[in-house]
């Protein structure tokens, strides 16, 4: 049974060491699970989609819970769904801190990445207008 | 929470000034609010879509309710929104004095601005084409 | 509040002069009421649609309906509308003498005008029609 | 072809005669016509539905159009059905100046008789909830 | 055209005798503008929804706005209605200080009013399930 | 924002004393948060749904998640939602193993409780139905 | 493949005799065939609706259009259907001559039988509430 | 009243002449009538498409059924229209002898045409697709 | 995940033991695999609706395809489903020989049992019939 | 009546020989049946949708299910169809072990193929990007 999770989380320490720990790690954990998705980062706070099998996403989801590195992990969204959306990607990832402001708008009440603020629906709305504009990047 | 508010309201007094007053008002008190929208104005009528969160958007209703240059203040139209129609304006402008009758014709009785005879969502429509008909001007 | 009606009649006399007559006055005398629409005729019978708001549109139809040169006026249809759909013509016209044949029967049990023997939502495709294929002339 | 007409209508003058010289004509010549309906009166004020075949509802409107005791008789709603919802009257009746405010105020802006401020639809809808609440008084 | 209007308010004072105030000013005002309604209140904070033509509920919700009692006056629905909700209570009243525990908790995150973190539909919602649980009372 | 969240867990062991733990420490834990939901246990094996606030029903899961008695933690639905189903209840509670396996038969494979083959539909339908039928044993 | 077929037709002669005679075989041709229905009479004219297999409603029908008796012989409705309407009757009949004529005038211009002047929805509806009311009478 | 008609049958005998013999007829007694359409032929078996008023239609069906060159003429879907979907043939033609058994074959159990084991919905489908791939051939 | 499968099958032999024979192990053979449903038999066809998980359904439907004493086993209907229709029943049974003809002719061209000739969703129809009509006997 | 049936199986020895005889068979068997279709097959699995009459395409299944070489045949979809989706192929072929891992992914928990994890709705559409992505190779 395929399903997404989206969800937000602010970094602990916002260094840019940490933050490239955090990046890191979710791009290279995914390989055998079949998990793929995408991995927003701006102002300290992560939007993450993840897409694969019911329990391969419960499993990758519980190890973000635990991890120490993030606080507030705050579900956003969950449904099965029979085809995935961000299959091209392992974990691509985007820089919100660097541009895209006007996408950011459209779907936040500042140009600024707060998922905490809005909908599940209108997060998952802003991840697939940032792939649609070619604004993630990463291995497919 | 986004919201979009659509107003219309009639300027008190019709000098050129005073209306140049009232437009270049609403042109700059967004940008710290996050707040976008389209203002058009014509035969002394004002017509004004307001978007960006909730309490921000009813902030600033609040204060074009107590400003005496204004009267007859209309809600139109508002609604809770999952992204914004007008963000690309910071406030976009139109003025329908000098032209677009055979827009304004399509959802009017008259060839003239007159919100006050037909409902929201035809406001709102005509806001759209105007748009679409790349007749709005402003700040991106 | 904008409406569109549209009916038929019978020309009570079908010489060449009356018919110019009754067309002439229905494309004369719309400028000031905000009216927009289209005529068609074809044997000695008229189907006329009138778009504008609801006051203005009755007290031309019944204007016409006292016109002792049209007989069996008969409603077809009649909506309120957020859009004008002939908003281009402050009285479009379309001939239907002498064209038009086969676009005629795509909604007429014969190749001729018809309106009498179909519903309303016929007529009003035969002039969307019509309109979509440039057969209406007329000033803008 | 059935259909349904809905109208409003000012008496030209409101004496307590001429308002009965409309009411008994209105219920008076339907019989042969195969017409049936409700017909509201309240300030001054009629709202009438009339149901039966195409031609022969035009035929009524028209007469009703050309009586000068009425004035700015204003179509509502107009629409082809597939059953009748007043056919239980050759002409029900409602006196809207005794009773029934409370159903008036459900769909009007003030406690009275006004369809010239709402849409057909809500006219339509009054006169639903008139017909349910047994408000409609007549020969069946 | 009729409308209706919610919002939510914080009473400057939340002293028994300024909310008495602000209850009787709400319940007395509207007789002659044909607005009818309900008004929450519990913990400070009032919900009112105001039902009526849209010129007259736009005029009182603009009075609301320029009451100095009120705070963080907050717009939360509004809709072109075809009938009234609320048409039975020239203004319902309901005290969720004392009671309806329950009914709050059904669309509230505690069992409190809190109008301000929920969409507007919600709120619409919580004012339906009072009045079908009786819990409103007033003048009809 | 109101949401509601149900997962799945296995209990690590199943002596009636570590059963007896987990369902003690759901029912405690909610009076502050809001939190109001329903716990169903059957062959070592926890279905539950939690109803609240967006952050308290998150925060809520992630001691659920870190809680070493429970093992294979799988979300099976998560949607943000305008009213609770399950308000009554600080958590409701149902002992499978006892009974209801004609309940249970209708949304699962076997007469046992097992969310992990079907989908989050079904769960929910799973729990609505045995409310219906009175199943769910608490205090309100 | 189950049908339903509706059509109208009018008797050649009109005698008392002649109808008992069409009555009478309509009755009694459909046992063998598995074919039910409705056959309903009056001024001269038949609507009768035929439900069975598509092969034998179709060859019911030919015999009819070939019979010397009627004529005029319209169709009105046909659909591949997945349950009958009428199938608790070998041919159930009503005798419109008679009375409902409370029920004709709601589907009809006037309150006689008169098919050829509506759609076939309208037909069907016809027969419909003269099931509903206990109007046909006939053999089960 | 517009209507299609679309029915199968069989011709008795397949020599060539009697099948040119009964395409002749239908090519050639329409144009008085109003009636376009379709024929299609193939392994001594028919399926034609008529469209115009109800009346004209149901008299040149009755016709065909009495034509002793065809047997087993079953009619497969019949529904009031709107506009015509073969509008632009008098009788338009298409030998399923010849070609076309990828199209068949689409909407068949066989490459053959064989509407006598396929819904109506169906074999309307196989005749706009035919018209869609320029497979009619025909005077329009 | 849960599935409904949907068969019809004729007896090799309609001799009383051999009906018995089958009828008898299609009631045994479930109780281990969690499927319930119904068998309908009548003129020496059978008609069987199957619920339970996807693997256990397709087990048994493989064995009684390769049963000796069935012929022209065909599916009807197969569906993924979300709860079951014929939980209560690890096998109901119908004779439909005996009674029951008004039921089959409302779903059938003939008052027989014919699953061949008529389409999987009118099984099921048929089959939800009897169940609500208590047509269905068997251990619960 | 055309219907659609996909399967999954798993081949009882995956050597290249036997996997070679299953996929020829599947080939060769079906021109005179009139079922066309696809067959997938990677690691050992089959997943093939065939269409074509009801009882071509129950026979067809009948042998695979009897045909020693494959095991756990499991339906996943059966509907029926008023026109085929892979009707150009007499038996078109994929070999998801060469490519085609990102459409796999899409649509599967991990990039291989496994029908047996997942609802039919999906395997079909696999089945569908295959085609719209010109992977089925074969004979028209």
């Amino acid at each position: 049974m395929l399903v997404r999770l989206i969800y937000a989380s602010r970094a602990v320490s916002v260094t840019r060491d940490s933050l490239f720990d955090i990046i890191s790690q979710a791009r290279n954990c995914n390989p055998t699970s079949g998990i793929t998705g995408v991995l927003c980062h701006g102002h300290g706070i992560f939007l993450q989609a993840l897409e694969g099998g019911r329990a391969e996403v419960n499993s990758m989801y519980a190890k973000i819970m635990k991890d120490d590195r993030h606080k507030d992990v705050t579900l956003l969204q969950y449904e099965e769904i029979s085809q995935r959306r961000f299959g091209g990607w392992t974990m691509g990832q985007v820089d919100l801190g660097k541009a895209h402001t006007s996408i950011l708008l459209r779907y936040s009440e500042k140009a600024e990445l707060d998922p905490y603020t809005v909908s599940g629906t209108v997060s998952l709305a802003l991840l697939e207008e940032l792939m649609d504009n070619a604004a993630i990047i990463g291995r497919v």
